[in-house]
């Protein structure tokens, strides 16, 4: 006799799933009654916890680069590190929820492989020996369960290969230890999913944005040394500007992307494709990563990774810099405005060349863009969900309020495809003619948003669309009540906007970092990560 | 009063086109009575015409790299060049077939303004300065017409402005004069069109190949200096091989491809793409051609583009060479193996690595392919045929035979695509697993066939469905009736093998050029070209 069994009531499997994750964070690393009431700002938490020794505190406080450096002159072991980052990520779950898994014991035993191979040999097995690595959930650790935002997956997803970039960082010495939170379906700059909300450690009424949100969460928690996230619509770079740390989307085909679960949109779709990117706390570690990235040569077993090793560029001194204030649609919120201006002030100080720049025709990549999105009109959204009877998130309910019923036809697919590519074409032709080395704009139209009111995503899925690459710097701002308050004056220009000024409430969203974008023109990875660098300096002096 | 004007008779439209065409070959150079009966071979009828000095036939027996050598130190003006050449070409149109349009004056007047810079300045105007470089026909040059193979369009071509590809080469001091001929749709391997047949001037009862049949004629003839081709499926290498040059297909997005005419398949359709690629008399102008493309940093202004700069690499010392004496699905007739052993031979003897190589799962590439290439069923090609009432040629009609009628929806397009990319993730594993720098095959699985017989394409359209770069050289052997005869011993093993056993004929296809194939790795073009110079020169002694 065989049955089909209905899917068990979502309500107790969500149960399950975050026991089984609360599982994971072992218990001495508890949070001690002494932090309750828990701030807003919980940047704080993880020095006044006392769960990190005055040590181990000094090695979460290194960037990647840094932290390598020192395991590489065996001043601190890789078994040091990854107990410190174990027990910080086991607090940054704690207050921001951004965990999906935690493997201490895996960590540390990787962790004295490397301290011994280091010993036996007198070498470092790679760049990133020892360096404690987060992973998104999505991206494949060999052995490690990858359910991707879907319930209805939890368990049934446990990679047997780690994914191309997690294989090119285990060889280059990474010790993996934790995923990382991502929302329903990757498809918000948002973290809800059946884990819950992740939240910004700055202020825990704003989200850490999305889809990377636990990546954002635990980097600026100082929980990881280095994340790798993914990016369709800015994915890496909401999270960063939302938590005030650094990201890099590359183009399409710079990184290596096998082993990438992708649980929505149909296979072989190309249409408008996600790419990896680092997550970090420095530049220095995104271009570390990207040379890492480069060297292992990934176009070899890949082959539509673009053959091209990593360039070392010269530092930039004097730049072009065009500057986005307004795309046209959302002119940003006040707080994100001031930023933008002191940062202007400060790149011309420095002697770089400001020049206006305006968004190249918006409405035609937007339009194109929301149609290759879901191109499955959510079929797969829908199919996904339905397997865990896992309700739809109000955010993911919003982002499908557009998408057709009919299944597109091939000719009408190739017309979007067209439609893109004369997009790009055209981008090309007037980014030349505005001469501008890079372009440097907003991440979001405000600063980390308050749960639930993330919508707008045209800073940075332009970009993707364009297929321009593009990171995110902190500028060391964040959101003061003081100097940010909106008078209610501007007169919203569009249904979005309106959204974006009636949510923002600087006095709820204070101490939000405040992150800009630079962009750089397609192909040109090295050129816009080494203006990054002078650019995030500069605005950060 | 309106109506809607039916389309002329063809037959009349036809006659018209080709009368054009000739009107476009001076008069003077007709050739003269005493060259009267043609023999099959017309190799020697350049010379034997009288029409070219010695002067002149000194200047097309260079091959584009001495020619602007030459040009550049003075010792031959671009006047001188450019006259020789267009003579040149007059005569192989008339043995050949293989010009859509001569344009002599336009070609004298460049020359004259290049010869006249490099006397004011005492430079050149790039590495191409005063070479003549025939054009296929559907690739735009500013001021000339491109039918692209339709009778339809004839007249309503004409192109505003060059095509990316063209322009680089202008710029590099290039003198256009000639546009060649190409198969009705572009999607054969033989040349036949509204303007008839263009044949191989070794024998011309066997075809030049397609669909860059033009070029390969006129350049064997060497009637011109460089040809700029393109490739979907074999279009620049069954033309190499057929009459005896070299030719070479990059990867998708090596070389810029705006302003050419696609003029089947739908826009914005990008599930296997052509490529333009040069034809040239040498592997140095192969390079050279590639060379000049990269310095034009053609991803500037073309976003698809690889922004990827030439990369000079060292000649090979000693290669690991992977030989494929058999595809599985036609082996090839006696005179192919016999190049192929003889160059196995001679690179054993000169110390390179023989090893057998396989071809990986022929059947997924032919048959995901297969339906790639005509997504439409066919649609466009019978709208451009009916467009000008024109009647379908026999080798268009097979290559439609085996579409379907309904229009494919997104979703199994997307299933192509990702059947597509898995073969091409699944090669790359057993390419590696090889071990082998490049792969040395045939390239038809005959000579140039007798008119009409080409209907073989899997030896070459393998590659573009990997996207591997892949070369064509000439042997220097030529088909032997003596040496070359089939007994009728082998036993087909399918219908299209006894299609090509059944219509090789060593006699009737005697003094066909010989031409072997070299294939290297995705994106690999700078040590495809390398290793195949080091081939080509052993091979060749």
């Amino acid at each position: 006799m065989t049955a089909t069994q209905a899917p068990r009531p979502y309500s107790e499997a969500e149960a399950d799933a975050r026991a089984a994750r609360d599982a994971t964070i072992p218990a001495a690393y508890g949070l001690p009654k002494s932090c309750f009431p828990l701030p807003k700002n919980v940047t704080t938490v993880l020095e006044s916890s006392g769960i990190l020794s005055a040590d181990e505190l000094a090695i979460v406080n290194l960037d990647a680069t840094a932290l390598a450096s020192v395991i590489a002159a065996r001043k601190v072991s890789a078994v040091a590190a990854a107990k410190a980052y174990v027990k910080a990520a086991a607090v940054a779950q704690q207050v921001t929820n951004c965990v999906v898994e935690l493997f201490e014991d895996e960590a540390l035993e990787r962790a004295a492989w490397l301290d011994a191979e280091l010993a036996r040999t007198g070498k470092t097995v790679g760049p990133f020996h020892g360096v404690p690595v987060s992973i998104k959930d999505h991206i494949n650790v060999k052995g490690h369960d990858s359910p991707s935002t879907f319930i209805g997956l939890v368990g049934k997803m446990v990679a047997e290969e780690d994914s191309h970039a997690v294989k090119i960082l285990r060889d280059a010495g990474a010790v993996f230890f934790v995923k990382t939170t991502n929302p329903q379906t990757l498809m918000a700059i948002e973290t809800d999913s059946y884990l819950g909300v992740t939240t910004s450690p700055w202020n825990t009424d704003t989200t850490s944005g999305g889809s990377s949100g636990g990546e954002g969460a635990i980097l600026a928690f100082k929980a990881s040394a280095l994340g790798v996230g993914s990016d369709i619509g800015g994915s890496v770079r909401a999270p960063a500007a939302s938590t005030g740390i650094y990201s890099f989307k590359p183009g399409f085909h710079r990184l290596p992307n096998a082993g990438i679960v992708v649980p929505v949109g149909p296979e072989g779709y190309d249409g408008i494709l996600s790419t990896q990117g680092p997550m970090a706390r420095s530049v220095r570690d995104l271009e570390l990563y990207m040379r890492v990235m480069g060297a292992a040569q990934p176009w070899l077993s890949e082959p539509v990774v673009e053959s091209k090793p990593w360039r070392e560029v010269a530092a930039p001194t004097k730049l072009r810099i065009g500057v986005l204030e307004d795309d046209g649609v959302i002119r940003p919120v006040a707080p994100v405005r001031r930023a933008l201006a002191a940062a202007v002030e400060k790149l011309k100080a420095a002697g770089h060349e400001i020049v206006p720049y305006k968004q190249y025709d918006y409405a035609e990549n937007w339009d194109v863009l929301r149609k290759l999105y879901f191109i499955d009109n959510g079929d797969s959204v829908h199919a996904q969900l339905a397997r865990g009877n896992e309700p739809i998130k109000p955010l993911i309910k919003w982002a499908l309020r557009a998408v057709g019923t009919e299944p597109i036809s091939g000719i009408d697919y190739f017309k979007l495809v067209g439609r893109r590519d004369a997009f790009r074409y055209n981008l090309a032709q007037y980014w030349r003619a505005q001469n501008v080395d890079v372009v440097l704009s907003p991440v979001l139209p405000g600063p980390a948003a308050l749960h639930g009111n993330s919508k707008y995503w045209g800073y940075t899925c332009y970009w993707n669309f364009a297929n321009y690459p593009a990171g995110v710097f902190p500028t060391g701002l964040h959101v003061d009540p003081a100097l940010d308050a909106e008078d209610g004056s501007y007169a919203p220009r569009n249904e979005d906007e309106a959204h974006v000024y009636a949510t923002y409430d600087a006095a709820k969203q204070a101490n939000a970092p405040l992150g800009l974008q630079v962009i750089g023109y397609a192909g040109s990875e090295e050129e816009t990560l080494a203006a990054m660098k002078v650019i995030s300096e500069v605005v950060q002096a």
